[in-house]
């Protein structure tokens, strides 16, 4: 697979110019680029850059509002609902997250479901902008109906990934953020794009039988729940999808399961939406809300030292923490340049040809 | 397998003696009671009357304190951390529930991380607890180091189940109630018994090797995390058990990861401990705190029924809702009796004959 490797504040300038192109103001802008281009520093090609052509596409379709006013319509104490206007997911995740901090600081911890918004970008990192107030940071988001339920063929739930970062002392933060199938739809085009076979128990075909082909999503086949099947525990990953979407939509009044609004602005919305656009949910806990922070601070290194000492596996070099192989891949770019997959670079080139903006590519 | 059936008043009556014996009070013994039989009643035999022996054994050796001050030790208007005071986790657990479903009334949600206790049953019971009071309940809790993370031959985590509880209107309630591993424990302990083989992807030998023995945990095998392995996502399931070991250890005070107190009276405590006793965490979310509940159940009821309904794989007969095997149990057995196994009975009346208890076995 070819590639071209440019810098971050290339492929930074070029977003931005394409947020402002489609009417967003400098602040949302700068906070649309910063959150989308988070995803190619730390390795996941799948939700950066590479799905800034979709994000322009769902707003020459309507779907995306580049002037939303974002609000609170409902809240308690340590809760709010937020409706996002229809904006980008990628500013309307960020300010839940600071509406969730502040209320955090009097409450102790707060807990905002969103409704109305579109894809958010990577959870892991809306999740992180809990950690310089000293809290844990949760991020959850419902997406475009892929995986089937265990036990069915039919495409019910998105990834609906799950991010969770805590902070720590002298050691990096523990974030984790994964979607709650076996494998996430980006691994699945990585396969498609170098024509390679996906291991068994990452899809099935329309009729629910165990596939390989990385195209089967294409001729009605699924992404499979966490757990692959049944025996190893599927019923857990549809499960956690599900709290997922609840939380996220059912929570909110947003739309839900197979409703859900779809990435791809070519798929027609669903009939009888019961809710309005994507929805996602925060949580934010204040540690001191618990035990002092300086303790729970030392006690999370001791966590992280003993965890990344625990004896390898043969043919191992080292146990991880979840967050390690991120955190690397950002210093790794953040010197070396971010490599995009030609067909990446060549559909930016047609994407500044069109808006007629000035570009790397 | 043999098995004899008993009503759910046989075990009650002596079970809830078997906690008196121990210098429960009238109330400690019948929430015990209650709380470790609806394993029985549920069908997660694993986690009931046969682990009652279990319990037992731990209040000979000193570590459970039947008579527990249980208090709050620290809290903020949305959370609480509560000191178990070395009680049965069967009791602190319903306990801490409590505190965290009057706090919700005010704040909208509560969260709350208990150190120093013991094992509480299923988790899914107590998440319920919050449905009566139309909230949302989580409850999670570490357990004895038993699972390698992914790369690992170390046991570093517990089975550390995730349960969550989500009322809705006319339908059932959602309730998820699962290990983080690919396989909780339990359903080793059913192979076991019946000498078969456990699948691949379950657990792995002392060398980190895949293995089908259901025994070889005896021989410094390891359980594997949800995913059993890094291409199906074992890291998701790694991350999960380690969330659930920090919310509800590092977060309290209590002892963690390869520290956890082992549940079998035999092991020895381990060196070091960093904290005091299990951990648990709980959580309740007031529906109305986001909106309207008769709305909010309304699409609940939605999105159930939708799901329900969703097409079902050649040779399935029907999609499940998380909860629906448990409830089903719960009724066949309400009406039918407890199956107990041989092994389990011959355990329980040798417990009656040492405590001089009259018994149903």
């Amino acid at each position: 697979m070819k590639e071209q490797v440019f810098t971050y504040e290339q492929l930074y300038e070029f977003t931005r110019n394409v947020f402002k192109h489609i009417g967003c103001s400098d602040a949302h802008a700068d906070t649309a680029t910063a959150v989308l281009l988070s995803a190619d520093l730390r390795g996941i090609d799948s939700h950066g850059i590479a799905r800034l052509i979709g994000y322009v596409r769902l707003w020459e379709a309507g779907r995306i509002n580049a002037r939303p006013d974002i609000r609170i319509i409902h809240e308690s104490p340590s809760t709010a609902v937020i409706d996002g206007d229809a904006g980008l997911g990628l500013v309307v995740a960020p300010y839940a997250m600071q509406v969730a901090i502040e209320k955090a600081r009097t409450a102790g911890t707060c807990w905002i479901s969103v409704s109305n918004s579109n894809h958010f970008g990577i959870a892991g990192i809306h999740a992180m902008m809990a950690l310089e107030a000293e809290m844990i940071g949760i991020a959850m988001t419902n997406a475009s109906a892929l995986v089937a339920p265990t036990f069915s063929v039919e495409r019910m739930l998105g990834t609906n990934p799950i991010a969770v970062a805590i902070p720590a002392g002298t050691e990096p933060p523990f974030v984790a953020d994964m979607a709650t199938t076996t494998a996430a739809n980006g691994k699945l085009e990585l396969l498609q794009r170098k024509d390679a076979a996906a291991p068994l128990g990452w899809v099935q075909d329309r009729d629910g039988q165990p596939s390989t082909d990385a195209n089967i999503l294409k001729q009605a086949g699924a992404l499979l729940p966490l757990g692959s099947d049944r025996d190893h525990g599927s019923h857990k990953g549809y499960a956690l999808g599900s709290i997922v979407d609840i939380f996220s939509a059912v929570l909110s009044g947003a739309s839900y399961g197979p409703w859900a609004p779809p990435f791809p602005a070519y798929v027609p919305m669903p009939d009888n939406m019961p809710g309005k656009g994507l929805g996602h949910f925060f949580g934010v806990m204040r540690i001191d809300a618990f035990r002092p922070a300086a303790d729970f601070k030392d006690h999370m290194d001791n966590w992280i030292r003993r965890f990344r000492a625990a004896k390898p596996a043969a043919g191992q070099e080292r146990v991880l923490i979840p967050g390690d192989p991120e955190r690397e891949m950002e210093q790794e770019r953040s010197s070396n340049g971010i490599p995009l997959a030609e067909s990446v670079v060549t559909e930016l080139r047609g994407l500044a040809g069109k808006l007629q903006l000035s570009h790397p590519f």
